[in-house]
This record gives C-alpha cells, sequence and structure tokens, in this order.
C-alpha cells in the first residue's frame, strides 16, 4: 500500500490547548505523525510519496468559503495583535448568543469557527492543514486510479472539523473532503467509517442530511468523552439521510470483545449500503495506553480491524486521524494497514 | 445610602482563566470588591451592613434549576475527579452539535453551561455566588422597603450569566434576580440599566422576550469586545418583548462626550418606559485605565454618572458588575454614588 506522507505538518507545532483546567502542550505533536511514517518505513508497508498540489476547491465542496478563509489568515491576525501565544479562542456562540454574524477581531472569530480551545494556530498551522488536505486529495486519487487502498498520512487530522468549525486539533475534515471528491469524481455513494476513538462529530455534520455519503462512528459515549455533545445512538441522519448515520457509542474500558463486534455490526451496515469506495477516518486512540483515552484495545487487535475492513472487497482510502500514545501510534495505525493487506 | 457586602465573596479566589491564548490569573480578584468597600468607608457613603440569607427560589424564576444545582455541585465534581485546577470548561455545544442532552461529565457540563472559559470554580466559588446573591436581594430587600436607593456590593458579578449558562466572571445575574423579585414584590415595570464595558448579554436574554423588563446596554460594540455574540445595535427584542430592549454600542477610545450622550438616550428610555424601579448593572471598566477594556472614561466622569441617573427619580438599586483597574475601582464605584447622592 502506498503511503502519501509530507513533512510540511512539522511546521504545526509548538501550539498548545487548554485540558483539564489548565494550558498544556497539545497531545496532537509532530513526532506522531514521524512515528507512524518511521514504522510504515520499518515494516515496507510500501512506497511513501509527497502529495501533489491541488486548489482549494475540494476544501469548499464541504466546508463554508468564508471558514477556510479564516483558516487561513486566523494566524496573521493573531500575530498583527501583538501576541506571540497559541492563537485560542475564549468565547463562543453558545444558545443564547448570535451566530448569525460575523464579528470583525480575531479573538470572537476564533470562538465563532470553533467548538473548542483544542485547535490553535500557530505560524505554521495553515501550511500544515493545507498539505494535510493534500495528502488525503493525493491519496484519494491513487484510490481513484485503480489501487485497491491507499494511505494517507495526514497531520493535523481532520473528522472533528465540521462545515464551519474547527477544533479537537482539526481544521479542514480530510475525510469529507475525500468523500466528497470521490462523488464529485463519479462516485455514486461513498462510506466513511470512523474508527477513532472520539466521536468524528464533523463528519456526521457535513453529511447528515445525505443519503450518498453513509457515516458509520465507532466511539467513545458522549455522555462522558469528548466531544461530549454528539455521537449519541439516536443521530441515525435528518431529512433525506435519515438512515445514513450510525453511531455506536461505547463505554470506557471497552475492550476488543465489544468493539470488535461494534467494527462487525458497522462493516455489515457499510456492506449493505454498497458503497462503490470507503474512506476509514484511522484514529488509534482506541489503544489501552492511550494518553487521553479509555478503551482496552491491544497492538494485537489492530491488525484484525484492517483484516476486517479488507473483507468489505471495496477499494479503500485510509486517513490518519488520532492517537496519541506516541511510538505505539506507529505500530498500531501501520498494524491495521498490515492487517487490511493479509501480513 | 447603605451598602450590602459580605466577606464571603473572598471564599472566590485563586482562579485562573484563558485569554490572549494563555492561562492567566483571573482579572476578576477578591482585592476588587475591597478597594470599594473601603472607598465606601473612607468617604462614609452610608452604613455597610451583611446579606440577609434567602433560599435559592428567587435565582430560580430567572435560571434554569438544573443550572443552579449544577453551580452548586460543580467544584466538588472536579475535585473528585483528582484535579487541583480551577474546574474550566474546554469544549462547547456550538452550532452543528446538541444541546438538548445533557452530559454527564464535569468537563462536558462544565461546557454544557457556559459560553467562555472565564468563569472558573474553586473550592469557594459557590459560597461566593450564594453571597453575591443575597447581597443582591437585601439590598433589593432595602429599596422595596423605602430607601431610595441601595449599593449591592456584589461579587462574584452577574450580568453575563444567562438562564443556563455561566461566563465572563458571573454566575448567578444578581440584576435579573433582583429585577424579577421586584416584579413578584409588586412591581408593574422594572428597568435594568446596564453601564458596564461590557454587553450584560445574560441580562438580555433573560428578559428578551419580555415588556415588563426594559433593558438598556451602553457598551463596547461587540464587533470586537466580549461577548462578541450579542450586543448589536439591531437587538430590539422579540415577541411580548419587542421595542423593550435598548443596545447602545460604542467603539473603541468612546470618552465621555458620546458616552454620555448614549447614557442620556438610555435614560430618557428608561424615563418613557417609567418603571417602578431602576436596577444599574454597575461596572466601571470604562475607566480610561481599566486593564482589559477601551473606553475612555476619566474619574471625574463617573459622579456625573450617578447624577444623571438620580435625576429619574426612582428607586434605585446599585448592583455591581465589573471594574479591573483595582485601586481606581472604589474610587469609580463610590463616585457614581456620590454623584447620585448630590455630594
Ligand atoms: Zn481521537
Ligand atoms: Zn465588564
Amino acid at each position: 500500500m502506498k503511503t502519501i506522507y509530507s513533512p510540511t505538518h512539522l511546521r504545526h507545532a509548538g501550539h498548545w490547548e487548554v485540558a483539564g483546567g489548565t494550558l498544556v502542550p497539545g497531545f496532537e505533536k509532530p513526532i506522531r505523525a514521524e512515528y507512524v511514517r518511521s514504522r510504515a518505513e520499518a515494516v515496507g508497508l510500501g512506497p511513501i510519496l509527497p502529495p501533489s498540489s491541488f486548489t482549494l476547491d475540494a476544501a469548499l465542496r464541504v466546508h463554508a468559503a468564508d471558514y477556510v478563509e479564516f483558516l487561513g489568515k486566523a494566524w496573521d491576525m493573531w500575530a498583527a495583535t501583538g501576541r506571540h501565544t497559541t492563537a485560542l479562542p475564549m468565547t463562543w456562540p453558545v444558545k443564547g448568543l448570535r451566530n448569525d454574524r460575523r464579528p470583525e477581531s480575531i479573538d470572537a472569530l476564533l470562538g465563532f469557527y470553533s467548538l473548542d480551545a483544542g485547535a490553535g494556530f500557530q505560524a505554521g498551522t495553515w501550511d500544515a492543514i493545507r498539505s494535510s488536505y493534500e495528502t488525503a486529495l493525493t491519496a484519494a486519487t491513487l484510490v481513484k486510479g485503480g489501487e485497491r487502498a491507499a494511505f494517507a498520512l495526514c497531520r493535523p487530522p481532520g473528522h472533528h472539523a465540521g462545515s464551519a468549525f474547527c477544533g479537537g486539533y482539526c481544521y479542514i475534515n480530510n475525510a469529507a473532503v475525500a468523500a466528497q471528491w470521490f462523488l464529485d469524481q463519479g462516485a455514486g455513494r461513498v462510506a466513511v467509517l470512523d474508527v477513532d476513538y472520539h466521536h468524528g462529530n464533523g463528519t456526521q455534520e457535513i453529511f447528515y442530511g445525505r443519503s450518498d455519503v453513509l457515516v458509520v462512528n465507532i466511539h467513545g459515549d458522549p455522555a462522558t468523552e469528548y466531544p461530549f455533545f454528539l455521537g449519541y445512538a439516536d443521530e441515525t441522519g435528518a431529512g433525506a439521510g435519515e438512515g445514513f448515520n450510525l453511531n455506536l457509542p461505547l463505554p470506557w474500558g471497552t475492550d476488543w470483545t465489544d468493539w470488535g463486534a461494534a467494527l462487525e455490526a458497522g462493516c455489515r451496515r457499510v456492506a449493505d449500503y454498497a458503497p462503490d469506495v470507503v474512506v476509514v477516518s484511522l484514529g488509534v486512540d482506541t489503544f489501552e495506553r492511550d494518553p487521553i483515552s479509555h478503551f482496552r484495545l491491544t497492538t494485537a487487535d489492530y491488525p484484525k480491524i484492517g483484516a476486517r475492513i479488507e473483507k468489505l472487497g471495496l477499494p479503500t482510502l485510509f486517513v490518519m486521524e488520532g492517537g496519541y500514545a506516541v511510538e505505539e501510534i506507529g505500530v498500531n495505525a501501520v498494524g491495521v494497514l498490515e492487517g487490511f493487506e493479509g501480513r
């Protein structure tokens, strides 16, 4: 399997986030992608190729234009106020306030376009966002071109980013961009299978009213787990999208027994849908030693995930999402891909 | 004029807040109220009396019961997770996520019930909130009992707190509680005049659909100033409340010339409304050297505010809100009250 990777992700570095009532260095660190790349090299997964250039047109198919414009200028606006800290929001337009009127100041815009204080901006953040986006599209192009599967080693990740908000380390929703791109290239139906520990709220929001993209999520129960405000089992889609969103929330402490059963249910739903292509939001923060998560998958479980997805017999794009246990992230993420390849 | 004050506010201390992309000690410090109390004593404003006890019934007239319950238990829930940092939220149910389903974990509840990361909880926060609430009601009782005016030296402040959210250093909306209490005690109409630098978004939200409380706000333009997502001039009330909300946003750098003109306009609207009582949300962060604000009122301007309000000829309850320049907060806040008394 070919991997698409760009060192440009390294420019998104040094950011802090709010967690546990304090400010901490971002868990979403550059070394994450480097561990995955090293492991792909070490096991000889296949060629590691750079992304091609893409305009932002494909991003604008799933994100609001003003939001994408904001992503591109957020750091410059922040720096223009003389601050050198991570650009982080501090106020949000929750219920009881307005979200119909775009404010002017950067502090306000950061809150207007985010769901948390977990997707900050540094000087190189936009470069990395754009590179991550191109990485997803380049890998999608390989699958469109006939490869059975490809791996987009995206960083920053994307699945928490909605049509007009960032959050949870995510800015452009790479998996959603790729799914829409497949449709725009002629696919009739696309399935997104999100196996990250956290609910892919952005992907769900983007496709919630549509039947041409099935979204299946296996994740920590939002009653007790980030992103808290989406991901319940009763969210099944709306309007034309009714029945095309499947959430499989699981409690803290879930191990392979129940997680694997949820994967089986999710894959059956995907198979019933009979999509032309599957986009896998590949997070490995389901790992038992992940520092911010609470499932109990072991390193031996990850190849089983890949093997089950392979059984779908469909063209498959893997898009990197979360996973924060550093060294093990490489073994586990690449383990999924090795399992897919039947090694 | 009598002042109601309780040292219980001192228990709300040591909290941090997110500002400028970093975590800083809360600008809303205990010393603020102490400077005001000292100044009231120094100029002999009048007796300084402790608050009486009140049940939470009056709070439940303007706040959701589940929200008030949350305020009372937030710190204990946080501390039960083993953390000693300020209890601060980290994710918010913005548009694209759900706010109809109350989550279970404390991290989620903090976001569910707030608009920012600026109203954190420490061990003594609830005691101070409750004491501040009782301070407002005790002062209201004096006005109901025939005093021309009374001063509720509330801390924490209240005007950013809405029916079901805290934020901006505010938890229970003391001014809104007092306004509703006056109605419940027989008043036919109450006006709230908010002269704090920041828009009193909570007070507006609570009374937006009602004609029995007129809300007038003079404040920094939300396009560039906190709370950003409410406070525009086109917000005039809804339904039965149409025409009973007046916002007078002003740009950074506003001095007495324009601020005084806005006060004049606000007072004329109050006079037209002919309320039985006026509740003044008294913030003095309009001061030229306030560390977080951008108006240019001078110490000499504050007595003019009080004098103009006095000209309304109405029973008046002053409720302390913001003001962060520490020492000057006492001189300026008490200056308003001295101006009211014609000294
Ligand atoms: Zn995750
Ligand atoms: Zn203020």
